[in-house]
C-alpha cells in the first residue's frame, strides 16, 4: 500500500467516498440506462434473457492482505463473478459491487482496489451499475453481483450432460492452488524473518493463476463461433473433482476422468514436486483455477479436439457406474469432492 | 437462539448447507426460469427493464445479535433492498443472498434467518434466485442483491423533482430510530444486572419498526392505481434530512421543508421525550424508517392529500435557495445531513 499521501475515509463521509470511487464509471452497454447515484440500476435486456451470479469474499477466508495486492484483489473480486456468468454461456453485462472496510484503509487503498474493478470491468466490457459501501469492524468484506445476457434458451447448465458426452476442460488445472501455497510459505518465511523479501518473480505464472486469474470469455466466444453447445458447463472454483461431481449429480451421470489427460502447466507440476504432493491432487481438489469444464456430444469431438485450449479428460457414463478417475498406474478410484471445505 | 438440538454446520459442507437450506425455495415469477442450483440465475424481463440494487448487514455496525432475533434479521435483509426497488416505482422480482456464517452458528440457527428471509420473499411475491454461502472469521456478514422489473421508462429517479413540486413521505418518520435507542437501552441495563429482562412489549411499535420494517409497495401501488407519477423518489433509510439533500443535490433544486408537517407515530413522541431528544431530530436524521419519501407536481395535490398515509412535508425552490427547515417556532434553519455517517 501507498501512504505517501493519507485521506481519511472521515473526511470524504459515506457519500463523499462513493461519488469519489466511481466518479469515472463510464457505461458501456446500451442497455444500461440507469446506473450508479440511484437507488437501484435499469438495464434493459431488449427481448434477451438476463442472467445473475453472486459472490462474496471475505479477509482471512478467500484472501490474505499481506501478499494480495488490492489492486489485483479488486480485479479479481469480478472475474470469479464473470466467470459463473460465462459458465452459463451467457456473456456478463453489468456487476454491483458491495464493500464493507475498515477505516484503518486510506482512501488511496480502496482507490487501488477500484482500479482493479475497474480494470476488469474495462476488459470484459461489463459495467458497474451499483452498490453499497459500509464501514466494517471485521476486516475486509466484498460481495459482487454480475448479471449477464444470453438469447433465450441457449444457456447451459450443470443438468445436461448425457451418456457418452465427452468431459472437457478449458487451459490448465491446479496451477492457482500451487500459487496459493508457494505465497503460503513465502509469508511464513517473512514473518520469521523479516528481513528477507521473496523472489516470486521466477513463478510468475503460478502466482498470476492464483492473485489475478482470467474468466474465459475466450472459450465461450469460440464455442459458439463454432456452433458448438455444451451439454453441460460449470467453471472450475472448488477443484475439478467437486465440479465434475456437481455435473454428475445434477445430470444423473456418472463418469470416467483420464488422471493422464488432466492438463497441467509445467510450472505447477515442478511446484507440486517441490511441495511433495501429487500433481492430480492440485487439479482434483486445488481449485480457483476459473477455467471451463464441460461436456459435449460425441459429435463435436473433431471441433473440440482442434482447440489446443481445450482438453478432453474423460467421459460420461451411466449414474449407476458412478464417478471415477482412472489413474496412470490403471487403477480404479471413486472421485471425491476435496475441494476447499468452508466448514471443515 | 434455540440450543435444544444442535446440527454442526461442518456436518453439512458448504453444499450440503446451501441444499438444506433452499430445498424448499418455490419460485413464483413465470420469468424465473432457472433458479437456485446453478451457476446464475435465469430471467426472463418479456421486454420489461430489469432493475437491481443490493445491500450490505454487517455484524457489529447494522445490527447486534444480542437483541436481533435471527427471524427478523432474515427478514429485515431482504425488505431493505425491496424498499430500493420500490423507490425507483419498481415491482421487486427476484433477490440474491450471500451470507458468511461462523461456525459457531448451529444449522438451526442459520434456519431461522432463512426463514425470515423466505417469510419476506412470500409476502412480496419475490424468488431466491442465487446466492453464495461462505464461513467468515468475522461475525455474520449478509449482501443481498434485489431485482426489478418495471414498464419500460416508467422508472422514478432522484433527480427529477422541479420548482413548486410538493415534497410528500409515506408512514411516519423517526420511530425506528427511538426503537434502537430503547433497544441499547435494555441492552446496557441487562448488561449491567443480568437477571433483569426487558419489558418491551408496551414498546412493540417502536421496536417493531427497527427490528421488522416493512417496504412501501403498498403506496407505490397506490400511486399507480391513482396515476400519480412522483417526478422523484428515494427510501428514508438514512434519516429525512440527507435523504432530501439528495433528491434536491440530483435535481438541481431547493427546498422548504415543515418540521410541524412531519409525521410521527405517538409512541416515538413521547419516546423522544423519554429520551430527552428533539421529536424532529429524530426523523431527519434517524433513518431506518424505510418510508418513501417523493416530490408530486401541484396538480396532483387533491389526489394526494386524501391518502392518510401521505404527509405533505414541504415544496421545491429554486437551488439557490436552498435547503432549509421551517422549525414551529417559525425559524428558518439550513438542513444539513447528519444521518448515520458510517466513517465518523
Amino acid at each position: 500500500m501507498h501512504d505517501t499521501t493519507r485521506t481519511e475515509i472521515a473526511s470524504l463521509g459515506e457519500f463523499g467516498l462513493i461519488e469519489h470511487l466511481t466518479k469515472n464509471n463510464e457505461t458501456k452497454n446500451a442497455g444500461t440506462i440507469l446506473s450508479i447515484g440511484d437507488d437501484a440500476a435499469v438495464i434493459d435486456q431488449f427481448g434477451r434473457q438476463c442472467v445473475v451470479s453472486t459472490d462474496m469474499l471475505l479477509e482471512g477466508i478467500h484472501f490474505d492482505l499481506m501478499y494480495t495486492p488490492l489492486k489485483h484483489l479488486g480485479y479479481k473480486s469480478v472475474v470469479v463473478n464473470l466467470s459463473d456468468i460465462y459458465a452459463m454461456m451467457a456473456t456478463p453485462t453489468q456487476i454491483t459491487l458491495s464493500v464493507g472496510i475498515s477505516n484503518k484503509f486510506s482512501v488511496e487503498a480502496i482507490e487501488e482496489f477500484y482500479e482493479g474493478v475497474y480494470a476488469a470491468c474495462d476488459k470484459y466490457n461489463v459495467d458497474l451499475v451499483g452498490g453499497d459501501t459500509s464501514t466494517s469492524k471485521m476486516g475486509f468484506v466484498i460481495s459482487v453481483t454480475a448479471i449477464g445476457e444470453v438469447a433465450p434458451d441457449k444457456y447451459v447448465t450443470r443438468s445436461g450432460a448425457k451418456l457418452n458426452d465427452l468431459i472437457c476442460v478449458s487451459g490448465d488445472l491446479g496451477a492457482a492452488y500451487l500459487g496459493l501455497q508457494l505465497l503460503e510459505r513465502e509469508k511464513k518465511i517473512f514473518l520469521e524473518n523479516p528481513g528477507v523479501q521473496p523472489d516470486l518473480q521466477s513463478q510468475s505464472y503460478l502466482v498470476k493463476r492464483i492473485l489475478k486469474p482470467e474468466p474465459r470469455a475466450d472459450i465461450v466466444e469460440w464455442l459458439q463461433e463454432h456452433g458448438i453447445m455444451p451439454t453441460a458447463m460449470i467453471d472450475v472454483s472448488d477443484g475439478l473433482s467437486s465440479e465434475l461431481l456437481h455435473i454428475c449429480k445434477d445430470s444423473e451421470v456418472g463418469c470416467i476422468l483420464y488422471e493422464d489427460k488432466i492438463p497441467m502447466h509445467d510450472d505447477a507440476r515442478a511446484m507440486a514436486l517441490e511441495f511433495k504432493v501429487g500433481e492430480a491432487a492440485c487439479a482434483l481438489s486445488g481449485g480457483e483455477d476459473y477455467e471451463l469444464l464441460f461436456t459435449v456430444k460425441q459429435e463435436d469431438y473433431e471441433k473440440v479436439a482442434r482447440n489446443n485450449d481445450i482438453s478432453i479428460i474423460g467421459y460420461i457414463t451411466e449414474k449407476n457406474e458412478g464417478a471415477h478417475l482412472l489413474t496412470k498406474g490403471g487403477n480404479k478410484h471413486k472421485l471425491s469432492a476435496q475441494g476447499w471445505n468452508a466448514f471443515v
